[in-house]
């Protein structure tokens, strides 16, 4: 790490110690990288002044309310939608592929007190043990990976939350769709059509989001020509950070504290008085309102009441009335909004929500490991050194 | 995503698919990052001109010639040298947590077929479920974890080594340095002290490194606040991959190639007649000696010696002589050169070179975690977006 465009300050500390100053601006720290472009990509277009994201082309809107996730995920892996004699290749091998390895379950119960992202995250590094292709990073094995570790993870999700409460394991069931399959896992009971078709929709609107932090992990790890388990291991690690993948579990847990519309008002007012955020509210890139956050409104609506709850469905939409005013600063409900409501509706625990977010990006990390791939250069930025120069190293019995 | 600085032109492919081409320069890509600071750091000091890494400030030759992992690894972690007393403290903390839960120990039974660094990134996924500190991202906290799995990773390695091949695994021995027990470990026996000074200063010259891929992949895990077992398992997934850490296995399979000193040349000539890279010759950073690859060669030829394999030793040497023209244009031998020699002498198998590559570097790991947490900004960079625009989406059964 050579600096060409720096003079250095050597700076006497002591007799030992030198500190080295920065003298000029040449060197711009990029923190966050947040308006550097790393690279070219076809996954997904996301406009955050508009409010406005296309997976491959495909306007996420016509994606929530008329495809499934099977040809979603088909549309991010591939780049195209599928013909019906393709999807029903795509899905049979989704669906041949669900069932998990007994050595993995068995580290499911090893780690069964885990939270389950880190479940999560050992089971997809394990399960490379077990994969036919590891070893080969060929674009067709790869894509084959992808597909059964977008597969597996449901089935790791729904086994880990069973085994954990004492519950047999499910085995997965062809007849079901991949979001049907992994409610009858997770439950065991034949699940409600329109359940299902919530929690379709709820994959769909995940299945891939740009270069968010757990993308970008994931693209790095593949840069060095590390592998798909590899790498998706790295983006599931870095999804279970609070600043990422947190923010649907507080929603619930905001309404429940709320209780009745009559408090909202009075609640926003006290977390804006304390500096606290309003959960499920703002995003990173979004400046209009997250086009991910209005498919799943009615459903949830519908739900409540079906679940004899049609107040926490009021209470959200009394929470938005009063966020409206924020609406200006560009303060919108995001996807975790609605997406949180249904999960605590449909009675998941709320320490699942970032492990079915990361079962919906699967498609999506697997499309950007292929794109780091096909253009591949070794990820690696620098740091500027600021720390102590050429410091004398003084044996360990004559240090003070 | 918004894109203030270019314009977009639109071209009509189809009446469904628009591209829109990238009309001006001004969204400069910046693919590999190579020139981008992203933050200040005091772990380390790599002037790749001069050939020069310093520790917290510490030169690597003084570091190597003069300290032990042990204190190395206090130095990266807590930022200064030990005291006696602060050092005595590191290594009973380091000794009494290098047992590994006997859920891990399953772990890795389940998966002894899968590569070591495979194995290595699971178990460290599954340590998370047994660290007491997990759920606590204070920095004591997090240096505790460092600590911990510093200490775990060598009989991770050692346990899986044996495991794999039917044997017992061995319990780490406190008697022992972490050098001394890790070699236990892995082979059954009180290990020879002189094989146990090249492992320590091999250890010592991986401890920490700048920004390389892995270090960022954990950084990046980090930036989210994701957990210190969350980021190492990111930056081990990384590190797997060949561009990053794979150099050292290639270089005793060149020796063996090679055979005897009079086929360098010729063999030299053939690698570079064909394109092909010398194994254990350049980085991409040091464009001078690689400062870490010059302090295990005299213990390497001593090795060989002891070992009745001086023809090994023999043709390196005769390999860095012929090599000498590419000095001028920055190829010098790397620290991968001399580590695969020796770990090749000590019939450690080749598949565990990268996995002893990661041990070394579990406190410059910790260390950047630390530095990512103190001073943290989510790292999200961007992707330009060249695909489709505003795809009709056609129900499937109206596809051609």
């Amino acid at each position: 790490m050579d600096f060409p465009d720096r003079r250095v300050l050597q700076v006497a500390i002591s007799s030992q110690v030198w500190v080295h100053e920065m003298t000029d601006n040449k060197v711009e720290l990029k923190k966050g990288l947040r308006d550097v472009y790393i690279d070219k990509s076809e996954s997904s277009f996301i406009d955050g002044k508009a409010g406005k994201l296309l997976y491959r082309g495909y306007n996420i809107d016509d994606l929530a309310e008329q495809s499934s996730f099977e040809e979603t995920g088909y549309l991010v892996i591939h780049g195209s939608l599928p013909t019906s004699e393709e999807l029903s290749v795509f899905d049979a091998d989704l669906k041949v592929s669900r069932a998990i390895p007994e050595g993995v379950l068995e580290i499911i119960r090893q780690t069964k007190n885990a939270h389950p992202m880190d479940v999560l995250r050992t089971a997809v590094s394990a399960l490379a043990a077990f994969d036919p292709d590891t070893g080969d990073d060929s674009v067709e094995a790869t894509i084959r990976k992808g597909v059964r570790i977008t597969a597996q993870a449901p089935t790791v999700v729904a086994a880990h939350a069973r085994i954990r409460e004492g519950k047999d394991v499910v085995a997965p069931d062809r007849d079901l769709s991949h979001a049907g399959n992994f409610l009858y896992m997770l439950f065991g009971e034949r699940p409600d059509p329109e359940d299902v078709d919530l929690i379709d929709r709820d994959f769909v609107l995940h299945a891939e989001h740009g270069l968010n932090a757990s993308a970008f992990t994931a693209r790095v790890a593949a840069s060095t020509r590390a592998d798909l388990h590899a790498a998706i291991t790295a983006g599931v690690a870095a999804l279970k950070g609070p600043i990422h993948g947190g923010a649907a579990e507080g929603v619930m847990k905001m309404a429940a504290e709320i209780g009745s519309e009559d408090n909202v008002e009075s609640y926003v007012k006290d977390l804006r008085r304390n500096g606290k955020p309003v959960m499920g509210f703002g995003h990173p890139v979004y400046k209009a309102i997250d086009p991910r956050s209005v498919h799943l409104r009615e459903g949830a609506r519908l739900l409540s009441e079906r679940k004899g709850r049609p107040q926490w469905f009021a209470v959200l939409e009394a929470l938005i009335k009063v966020m409206e005013p924020y609406a200006r600063k560009g303060v919108h409900p995001n996807v975790d909004f609605w997406s949180g409501a249904v999960y605590s509706l449909l009675e998941i625990p709320d320490d699942l929500f970032i492990s079915i977010f990361a079962i919906g990006r699967i498609p999506g990390w697997t499309s950007q490991v292929l794109e780091q791939y096909a253009a591949n250069y070794l990820i690696r930025p620098r740091l500027l050194y600021i720390g102590p120069m050429d410091a004398k190293y003084v044996p360990i019995e004559q240090r003070a």
